[in-house]
């Protein structure tokens, strides 16, 4: 059974996708902790709600690759498989990403390389830009902010009535669906990555 | 009937899905011309056997503005309504896009504001990037290059056997039908441009 751990910073909403494919036993997988750097991330609770153990570790006064050495080894300890960064507001030092080379994951809601960035609202930069189609883009973490090796990625068209609430939710079941069939593809030991590219073996 | 003049540097396939529109009375409208920058554009020949008038305008030795206002002329004694670009490699003065303001079309191989710029090979560079879906964009041309009110957009799934000739194909079908709609709403007057952005009246 595959062991995944979640990284999260804000609400962790797309984890519920994931969840419930686990349930249904569409996906041969655990979630065994979630990690968040916000002692108020929504995320925490709804992991507990579920049944998940939720860490805080607080990044204050510490140095990034400390921090994330901290991390690394709450993951290391409970032999998580696969990392999900799911709205993870933290930049990966290169240490981290090394130790879990292609073994962590970042959901990014749009069609990278268009409107990369956590630091904005992708949302709003969408409508803003007057773009009919957007999406979300399920890719391996390097050490370049997304820019790692796209896995799947899936297009939503942008509706004229959209805000950015009806468009995030249409965005948000997209999501959950790249997340769930890229778990599933990883479980299966299906995805290669060949000189930065993603193969999806058949 | 709507008169169309098309402005065209290389081979402007995409003319194809057009004129077979015209034939089969899907679009009431009319390529009245086609002005090229390049005398060996095949786009001229194109539009000869189509019975479209082919007219180069050489750029040698003029200023961008005077070649720009020479190519308006031409499109003014014709009474073009809409002026289509499909391939121009030239960047349009402000002066020319003043004249024909939310009435020069460019259609764009990439879900902009991905993959912008003609000088580059869009379909390589979409093949080595690694993403999964693409697209095609008909927008406005405003003075800055790629980055008038979008019009249409079309997705278009990268396969993993895809070279450059196979991918190009698939987005030009989608270019294809992005012309074709976007001209049928263009002469309907059901496109409205309200700040920067394109509303279509349903």
């Amino acid at each position: 059974m595959l062991r995944i751990g979640v990284l999260a910073s804000t609400r962790a909403t797309v984890m519920e996708p994931i969840l419930e494919a686990i349930r249904n036993k569409k996906l041969n997988a655990e979630i065994v902790c979630l990690i968040s750097n916000r002692k108020d991330a929504y995320a925490l609770e709804r992991a507990r709600r579920n049944g998940i153990e939720a860490i805080f570790i607080d990044p204050k006064g510490k140095d990034p690759v400390d921090y994330d050495m901290q991390v690394a080894s709450e993951l290391e300890r409970r032999r998580v498989d696969l990392v999900l960064l799911i709205g993870y507001n933290r930049i990966l030092s290169s240490k981290f990403v090394e130790k879990f080379r292609n073994r962590i994951m970042n959901i990014h809601p749009s069609l990278l390389p268009a409107f990369p960035g956590w630091d904005l609202n992708v949302h709003r930069a969408v409508l803003k830009s007057g773009v009919k189609i957007t999406g979300c883009t399920l890719h391996f973490v390097d050490e370049k902010m997304d820019a790692g090796p796209i896995i799947i990625q899936k297009a939503v068209e942008v509706r004229e009535d959209d805000d950015e609430e009806t468009l995030k939710k249409r965005v948000q079941e997209a999501e959950g669906e790249a997340l769930v069939e890229g778990i599933r593809l990883f479980e299966e030991g299906r995805i290669v990555v060949e000189h930065g590219k993603v193969r999806i073996l058949r």
